[in-house]
């Protein structure tokens, strides 16, 4: 009999009712004990030019109570498996992007230092930066990632080198990340010059653009996408404009031409054999979006990467 | 020369104009005389979370002007072969459950017992419920069930044993529903428990989930669709929340990952040799819908089934 | 030095981040030691047209989050001066319109068992009758009420005696309300017939129409209120509907015409003297609103009643 | 006791349920017998910027649902005391402008000619021409208008004289109306040119600009435009954007500073003494509306006519 | 080194900001010197249901600021290839039809006179008529055609020949279109009768439903597409109501089931070999849009075009 | 005979046509000549809580494409009487707020240097600080502020100086403000704490709550406003959020109680007497409004200054 916070019942409190929290599970002070901490990042001062992602967590929590307790595909339960709660939102820094940055960093250490492992909703795709080296712990990660955008550029605005177009420039940079352990999934809509992405393959980055998906198919590149990342420690990251904007219109910089939901979860289900340290799912931007359409995209996939990481949280106890 | 009822001819009256009735067709007092009665239940009684389907059959018929008089792949053109008008919305009760349920029994039955074949607009999808029990005048029914969610489940709240995830558990147990002739499509989501299904399926339900409809398609599915339910007497019910959410937002249940608009006519088109005594399209509701999306959604395939049932209507006429 | 429960800083965390609460403050489990109880109550059960107020809870708690510390006309700093925090929301019931005013009933007597004021948020006006009889503990109350509607009909659907029509007809029947006591303000709207209000008016009711405020002002109006209410147990009930639909369009039954925020802040800031037992917001009903304009509106009247009812616990308190 | 058609019953079928008709009143297919044809004109051939208003009579339609029977201020209950239906929408042309025009002087010719008074729901403000030219009948009609705009201008787009910007000038040059008797109320807005109302003027139009009238208040406004206007017959045209595009967003051509709903049913409330042989309610455009505001202000300024004619229709019929 | 118009640097001048015009390009007086001429024509005369295209090149101007410097997939970089600029909007009528046809007409005129391709956003889809007459130049033309109708009906509303449902029948007639190069793709939705069609089929041209479509994939159809047209003179005309209403909701005339952007993208990129003398973009109607999602539909794939026909004209000039 | 800049004329070319300026005007690419630059500071890097008025200056020309010549109640024609045109927008950097602020402060310099006074559009209102620098030049100004806050506290997030929550106390410390020639109209809403603005007091700025207004009135209060700031070189500053939120709901600090536009209108048309360097209007956040509504405000009050800005360079030039 597990002792794990289980989300309350929609049976008994209808899903309108209660305070919101992430799969409406308890909120807990501290990640200590957990197996994954749910965790918001409400900042989005690396946005270039539609700000709103800041809002992402509050209204991923409020449709995330559409989500219950167990997944029909793969059968997992994960509240049955794994200690899991929400442990609430980093602290930020709307107008600080430096101390923005270095706030989100210290939040997420003190969470991984509990050996929980983080599933978070930002927030623009620059908190990936701060999570990744909170995450990182000395070590170089690999990375999953499903994205519209490459996000390896080098600088905006005259030299701003933290924009959320550059933070895999800058992990890579920083040696946070492993390039030749990094896929990118997804990439699509034009460039600003056609060698746009020179630097990144040159690092070794693997980029399947959308027109090689559309071809392949969503096993065959996760396939690949597994071989590329191996058995060491890899991080999980979900822009929400991978999808397409009909399915995931709140958010700041939309390509039409996107995946589908089926199949980006039909990606993230295969994920079963990487050895995931931490994931997200990132640039929700409530504003921006249309009757919660993109919040429930955004929760519907945490709940995907949750099952994921639940089944691994329990073989690992096994083993 | 057929004396049918016909639509206002938009290339006279512009589709923004007349009264809204569905598909522009003339508003009358009874089923009498009628192949296919089109009727609206105005109620959403039975809703656990987000009500507002009790308004769907304005917004149905509204959007339902912008339906022209022939099928353009089957070449149907319904108004030449059968006899269809919109006989108005029943008698509902917003405030009592039972009485709700007891009034659309009522209501349905009077239709029913016209000979007309119903063919009508939710509501959410406990009134299938009523609906079944009138139409089903002592035969047991086979279902063709397009759907998110199951609709199996038992009880909420504490032992309510009628809300919209229970009514076709309470057709079975009444014998309106053969469950070993139901076969549901598209089925997915999270769910309550891993065993959620087991009673549906212990009954001999047939639950063809979203991920084995996309990997067989269509065709193959419709196919043994047909198989189950047989040469008898079949009811087709279409939850407007089987249609991925970001081309049907406006229902109480979003489940992203569903059918497209395509796939779902693709269905319907093939229904054609199914002996169908009834259908509907049920769940749209227009609080949560955008831009009349959803609404045009369920009159297109409030139409797709018109067009099949006239011309069944049609053969049987012939014979 | 008090030791009250505090909101959370906004100059410390964004208002778009953390746990989204009443007023920022904590979430507890009881309103033991309380002096007000902030609570919701999502259901709208007794809906007869537009239901959504079912939501309310939630989007009031999301806008009140940009309400601050203090009143700039009293000065009233009311977290310096009473204990209150977020009680979270009273079980209801969705589907069973008689279980569900019983469990409001149940969860409103344990809060006034604590000693604790309730400040409620609804769900639609029938609710205010279950918190009435909680309220009342075998006395009869007084009640100022600002609304678009008397809310004192008899019975609708064939003679259904609970829905958000008929409150205070049940609680002056009841024995809960005394007719005499209560004032109604900002009645309008065309009438079920002439004589709509004749039975409010022979218990006793004072119906202050729309248009006698208009002449007469916001000062005459509440003096007058004050007056009949007297120095008795009184209850204060807002219903959003009093204000203009152009102010708080989230509601279920609008009327053009009504009152301007203005006005209405300025009648609750002149309730100091009512012996005030509990009050309510009700009828915020997010998925009619816009933009959040209707819960930040519910939320600002939720502030002007807590100031008021805070410096009432302090004067009560330094007796 | 009265014969006359009566609206459905909201206490028996919710205002959701049933056909969409003006005030809930049945459909008839001619005004022959009726006091009041209330009758839609869903044309917008002159709008010269936002078009949409042809689609205002269905929403105008759907709001109308929440008009009740009486009127709660001069106790008329229209229904009891007038014969009123619903007669549909007048015949358009979108596409032509001239024979838009011609089909809509046919369609209100043939409703005039039963001795009904028409109450219509345009449509752009051109729709009143046609309108005019019917009900006058060979008199030259007095008119009070209640605009943010003088409608007086000459042409546009080099030398269209038919625009929504120039009925009145055509009206006064065609002898339909008679500029001594017309006032114009709630004139606002930037100007072409500082002597756009020159023309107007000259001819013997009293306009009212929005801050006399600030200054003058309802009462005595209404009270000169009833001298104005004298004991002939008089027409009555409501632009709905002379309300402030808080109230009422959804029009081809808002100006903030308009009248609040309250002075407008005031204003209405008063032309009881008015020789009233038409109304309008004109410029509901819901493509620009928001969650119905617009149609909700729309209907219920069509229920203050209404319920104005109707006492009129009743002391016509004891004299 | 060139010296074409460049558009603004969106890592100098956030896409925010600077004056909104096609692709962040030049807005020039003339079209002279340019191979591409990016022009709008906001005009919807033609329409017979819900105007508001006439808004479409205001918006699409707007979310064409999300557009960047060059394709990823072709690798073309249109503005180092080819000189395009945005030459602002053709002179309109909105209230007069024939006058309206007429100045389109002529001020397309005018820019194909200087020898630059035009590249237009609409409008509604007449506004293709009088285009095509000024691109033809004496020439007939073929043209590929996407769209969910075939906008070849001979008239509406008792013989009104120019309307968005006829352009292509009138083109055919006056010899501008050659009937026998002249392709429909995506065509579908319930048709007026079955024979609809019949007459564009007796001409020649070539329809290929979207069933067709769908069974044969967009590389398959556009190779018939290209061999169709040839090597001659060809105009290629995008209706956005081709796309499925849930990616491109805001058109008049919606259609569920239709391209995916993917494909239509798809198809788009496989036009090089067609000799392109002018496209277009039409039927983006902003009233109806949701969240820009049509607009930047539509100036995604003007994008697409753009490159196309700037590939196309550096062939030119090389040879 | 003027040369001076003039509006595109509605009459020829409709207000849905044409490149999108402010009111219309010419875009110029230097104030040079002008004797009022309209400019835009899309820019809002100061703002704590709902980011979106950096989006401000595009939504407010698109609708001030709804303004006109000439001011129907002062008569005044701007575009006759002085050279005004649209000079884009300032540089800004939306990831960097130190370089923001230095951004803004350098491209007003320009314009400052020609002799031109600007009226901006923002942009949140910490964009007034550098434009206040830019226009005092060595002078310490004086400012009536319309706003529901007093923008007046010290620091966030941890000694953050600039937001915009902060601008006025840092233009009083820099010597650029004269704090007794400050009068802030409109203060309302919650506050941090009893004494939050003692601080402004104590320099003193002369606040105006709402509550006074209301009891005064606009003419009353404009007086004494105008005495304080006397006939020194003073700034106007227009928050947009001093409005009501049901009047400008696109806003990121929404307080309820606030100016109608009719009182703003009246207030800004009595500054004729003050000697006014520059004005703004700030703080239009459209991804909050409604269907333009806010921007529609915005554009109305961007008139307003201008018109009373033109008069006085007029009777400047004519001295």
């Amino acid at each position: 009999m597990t002792t794990y916070h289980k989300p309350i019942d929609a049976a008994e409190v209808p899903r309108f009712a209660g305070h919101s929290t992430f799969m409406r599970l308890p909120a807990v002070a501290s990640a200590e004990g957990l197996d994954i901490a749910l965790v918001g990042i409400p900042w989005d001062g690396g946005t270039t030019n539609r700000a709103g992602a800041r809002h992402g967590p509050r209204e991923v929590r409020n449709l995330s109570s559409l989500m219950r307790s167990a997944h029909h595909v793969s059968g997992v339960a994960p509240f049955e498996i794994a200690n899991i709660a929400d442990v609430g939102d980093l602290s930020v820094n709307p107008i600080d992007l430096m101390d923005g940055i270095a706030r989100i960093q210290r939040g997420m250490e003190e969470i991984v230092a509990t050996g929980a492992l983080p599933l978070s909703v930002g927030g623009d795709h620059l908190t990936t930066l701060p999570v990744l080296r909170a995450v990182s712990r000395g070590r170089t990660l690999g990375m999953i990632h499903f994205d519209a955008h490459s996000d390896t550029n080098d600088s905006y605005f005259g030299g701003n080198k933290y924009t959320h177009g550059t933070p895999f420039r800058r992990a890579i940079e920083e040696g946070v990340l492993d390039p030749k352990r990094v896929v990118q999934i997804g990439i699509r809509g034009s460039v600003y010059e056609p060698g746009e992405h020179d630097w990144a393959k040159a690092q070794g980055i693997r980029i399947i653009y959308m027109e090689e998906f559309v071809r392949r198919g969503p096993e065959d590149v996760i396939a690949e996408a597994c071989e590329i990342v191996g058995m060491q420690e890899t991080y999980i990251t979900f822009d929400v404009d991978s999808i397409d904007p009909s399915m995931a219109p709140g958010t700041g910089t939309p390509e039409v031409g996107g995946f589908t939901t089926r199949e980006a979860q039909q990606m993230l289900r295969l994920l079963g054999a990487v050895n995931i340290v931490g994931a997200d799912v990132v640039e929700v931007a409530p504003p921006f979006d249309i009757g919660g359409m993109t919040a429930l995209v955004g929760a519907t996939m945490m709940f995907e990467l949750m099952c994921v990481m639940a089944a691994q949280a329990e073989r690992r106890r096994k083993r």
